[in-house]
């Protein structure tokens, strides 16, 4: 069985593409990663579930819309046919469907979502930065987190980019993608940083729920290329998340990077909680009661903001 | 005798100004720094020296002209006067002036100083995160640098906001500014990052200038109030810097941030002497031969590609 895309980005999977390598010169090692990952315990692994928080204002509801749209475009870029859908009331939750995507189709949308992640934390960091110099105040421990998710989405970027490599259609529309993307995010955040991040969780919901997805395939061996003993991932993943040997199959992969996302929908749907101008970032933050910092990944809504405050 | 600023920029120096205060509520202590300082030792700090790269293109002879301009126009909007300014042929090397400037002079020059120096890091840092993630490409390490500077720069600016409260002109001036310069820098990194970091290393040779000139002034007894021993700096400053008791002076402040000067001066010559897509970031790169890594700060002109490739 060739697992060859169906849809509109022709895809060649292969492991260990050579066409973005790793750099290292004749003098110099390759470099480290600037944001050391913190790691998780298996059971946070585990315990990551996919979610909703349900819109609760009318611009919450624009934002949860808007993202229908997208995942609509997204599965329709795909080629997703109706059998590999889930329940359409339950999108983000809901995790059967009758037939299984291909490892093909999977990569495709792994690397569609993980270009697109990369930009929401960079555009919050950088307004929040310029911000905080324009006006001559301090910002609150904020930047951080948004340049540090930023760059774990690029680094599940990279990663995927290691296994495959897109086609000039895909790479195009990669380009054009972040064009538009950008633009209205920066846009976006100007006129409600609270609204955007809420657009980003529920981004994030998305992505927890394809991992999710793609992890049952894997364990009801629908996807045989990916759980084949002899699949190797990238030598930048097993550095970036330093897996342990022996735990670095493809699902090992994925569990990590869902784990990232849970983070990321966690953050994001907390810091829509918060007041924007003011409070501090809790997820950098130090409790005067000794209370253990919140931990964003097993809070699929977020935290309210009496919880953190 | 009161130091009223001369110039466009009324400003009102006053230690521990209470208008941006460090963030704390009822339940969370202060966020600790997103980029904890590296440190210098004494000899460090004492080595920098102000310096100047001559321009050898075109492109860079463009660059430092405008600087030139820059420097006139801040010179002219703190009401500089001509007995104050240095030798015109060697504007970043003299020190010698006939007569001091006062202490809001040199605050104001701080500030606006500042609240320019930390917008291009983030622009290179985001334009760099936004070319990786759209051409699927590994940055080799210079985002991570790029936004650390960007950082630094703002805890200068902040640092010298907790001891000042400029005026609304000043602040309006600052706004639009930012503004100007923001688009500015996009547009130039887009068209050629190399000759943006060079004109980053000029404006770091302004800037180490500009605090070896107030060092100066200070050990001629010219800034009584800056050399009173009882003149407190900022909180954030001795936490930031983790300044050790007894070196906590207003002298010392300027030392540390006088030798962060030093190190953007040294990285954007470096970078903007390399192979800007290509080319790893030297200074997060190990070197295979075992050599220590490249020290910018005392490289005033940057290193040569040849010299860190
Ligand atoms: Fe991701
Ligand atoms: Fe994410
Ligand atoms: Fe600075
Ligand atoms: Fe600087």
């Amino acid at each position: 069985m060739d697992h060859q895309a169906k849809g509109a980005f022709g895809s060649r999977t292969a492991n260990f593409a050579t066409s973005s390598p790793v750099k290292e010169t004749e003098h110099i090692r390759q470099t480290l990663p600037a944001w050391p990952h913190h790691g998780y315990t298996e059971q946070e692994m585990l315990d990551v579930v996919p979610d909703h928080r349900p819109p609760q204002t009318t611009g919450e509801w624009v934002a949860w819309k808007f993202m229908r749209f997208c995942r609509w475009g997204m599965d329709f870029s795909t080629g997703m046919q109706k059998e590999q859908k889930v329940d359409k009331a339950n999108p983000t939750t809901a995790v059967t469907a009758l037939k299984p995507l291909t490892e093909a189709q999977w990569m495709i949308r792994f690397l569609f979502l993980e270009s697109i992640a990369g930009v929401p934390g960079m555009v919050a960091g950088m307004l929040r930065h310029l911000h905080s110099i324009r006006r001559l105040k301090r910002d609150n421990g904020w930047i951080e987190t948004l340049l540090e998710e930023s760059y774990n989405e690029r680094m599940h970027l990279l990663t995927f980019m290691k296994m495959c490599e897109p086609g000039w259609f895909m790479k195009s529309f990669i380009v054009v993608a972040q064009g538009v993307y950008f633009n209205s995010l920066f846009l976006s955040y100007l006129i409600s940083p609270k609204i955007t991040h809420r657009f980003v969780g529920y981004l994030e919901e998305e992505a927890v729920h394809t991992y999710t997805m793609c992890i049952k395939q894997m364990d009801e061996g629908q996807l045989p290329k990916w759980t084949d003993p002899n699949f190797k991932i990238p030598e930048i993943a097993v550095k970036y998340w330093q897996m342990p040997e022996g735990k670095r199959s493809m699902r090992d992969l994925i569990m990590y990077i869902r784990a990232d996302e849970a983070c990321h929908r966690g953050v994001n749907h907390t810091l829509s909680n918060l007041n924007q101008k003011d409070d501090p970032n809790p997820f950098v933050s130090e409790y005067k009661s000794g209370r253990a910092p919140p931990r964003p990944a097993i809070r699929p809504q977020g935290y309210e903001r009496a919880e953190v405050m």
